[in-house]
């Protein structure tokens, strides 16, 4: 990857839908896919592997799975998200060969996201590891909650967060994904852990996901990516947020992703035309769902000389 | 100033009231400058002195300048928009000493906003400026308009504002305002024109006006403070926006600049509490009001400890 490109991986399948209590047809996740897939997006997660009772909607996912991957043998990147040994299993049986295990910096969110310390979190990593023994194209990720603030906790030294990654990574693991689940962090904090991780370990994939809940979603992109950081989650339309961590809705836009890197001129491989249709389909089949992206209620900016001239006097600045 | 701190300049009763028809009445925008400064916000725009033909919301500009001005004889720095001459003639008479001339550096979006040229903008400034033989107490500030972009011409290249800067810093001008008035910077652009301004004119103290059409409104806020800009327009519940110029709603929230920059550190002198006042209390004198901003929305983080737990299992990050 050069500097002047970066990855963004849709998770509007997975963090974007887990938050609708109202099943969406697996069909409609296929077609979701595909016109994800059409706008050029390659890196996509597309199911959680938790136990349906946990999550109604994701209740198909070996079967969407299946379909899914069934469609697109070697095309984009399908990862899915596990928060534990039996979720690692049943994506693997499915299919899914990239995992997205999942868990928390701090003890009261682990606690109360995966039900366990952090400590059996690391434990349940290692026994995920070993299951490379069978499916040796098995890649990993650990996605690390709560980086840039915990709702029980506050914030979280980075060096707490330098310690688990050093665990990961003495059990083999090479991409980490720092996240922050409910929009706590600033584009400060967001450079210093990213440089820090960065630094400590040159030879890890790192990636970020960054909430938008207090409107910092995008700074904190720009940063991380100034940092090093060159794969960022994306929610299209903004769908989606940690149910349970209150004031956490709202993913960081697919959209404006897109815009404010392509505008800055970094390459993101996405054609917004195609990625704006995405949105345009689910609202044609969930009247209901709530966008929180600023390109899809302001638009991309009209092109020079598509505008008439107004009539009456403008005001200021 | 030292490095760590900003002044959020508030415009919300200039820029946050010219899109609403209805005329709020003078005793409610005296309440709201009153709440204003109560929650430690220092500089404020509190109308602006245009043709009441043109925009009926300011037509009480000259009686809530008096009336705020007798009450604050001495502590918060008033200002006002003027477009011309004129404008800064009744600014004046009206007490006002603190001027925000506005003029657009593209041609089209100039002539569209004050029906003029920008040579002809030019030398009105120069008149206004000539204005400080009767006022010798009369600050003078240039608020350049489309700099991060034009709705009629598209992305202005830097050296357009670089050479209108030179002019306003031979005609005197040591207080300019550069001004993404549709919202379509980027943050590298911003720090790209912002690094130059500094560089180029030390002694000249600049300001920031950011719109966040496209959520970008603080992650340039973010480089432009870091380049060297201290002043920032902030418009309370993200009220505003350029009515003329398509897509271009949306202030950045002064809420959510406050939270950004304290939350980095950076001291901003506003009390929270104190500011959600504002955004109450004109709720309830005009239900009809459309806030946009993130910290209205989501509520600053919850401190420490005061989240129950929550019983069902979580996610993801």
């Amino acid at each position: 990857m050069d500097e002047s490109s970066v990855t963004i991986r849709e998770v509007m399948l997975r963090d974007g839908l887990q938050n609708i209590r109202q099943f969406i047809p697996t069909e409609v996740k296929i077609e979701l896919f595909r016109l994800i897939v059409a706008s050029g997006l390659k890196d996509i997660e597309i199911t959680s592997f938790v136990s349906p009772g946990a999550v109604p909607q994701f209740r198909d996912a070996p079967q969407l799975a299946q379909a899914i991957l069934k469609e697109n043998p070697e095309g984009a990147k399908i990862s899915a998200l596990i928060p534990n040994l039996k979720g690692a299993q049943n994506a693997l049986k499915s299919g899914v060969r990239r995992l997205s295990f999942v868990m928390s910096v701090s003890e009261s969110h682990n606690f109360n996201n995966v039900r366990r310390t952090t400590a059996e979190s690391v434990e349940a990593l290692k026994k995920i590891q070993d299951l490379k023994k069978d499916y040796p194209d098995m890649i990993l990720k650990v996605g690390m909650a709560v980086v840039f603030g915990c709702p029980f906790e506050g914030k979280i030294r980075p060096q707490v967060t330098l310690r688990f990654i050093r665990q990961f990574y003495h059990l083999g693991c090479r991409n980490i994904s720092l996240a922050d689940t409910v929009g706590f962090g600033n584009p400060k904090e967001v450079r210093e852990v990213s440089r820090l991780c960065v630094n400590e370990f040159p030879d890890v994939t790192f990636g970020i996901h960054l909430h938008n809940t207090r409107g910092l979603g995008l700074a904190n992109a720009f940063t991380a990516y100034e940092s090093g950081i060159h794969i960022l989650d994306g929610s299209i339309g903004g769908l989606g947020g940690c149910p349970f961590a209150p004031g956490a809705s709202g993913n960081t836009s697919t959209e404006d992703l897109v815009f404010m890197f392509e505008d800055m001129g970094v390459r993101t491989g996405v054609n917004m035309d195609a990625l704006l249709k995405v949105s345009r389909y689910f609202k044609s089949v969930k009247r209901d769902v709530c966008f929180t992206s600023s390109i899809l209620e302001a638009g991309i900016p009209i092109p020079r000389g598509t505008l008439t001239t107004p009539s009456p006097p403008l005001l200021g600045p």
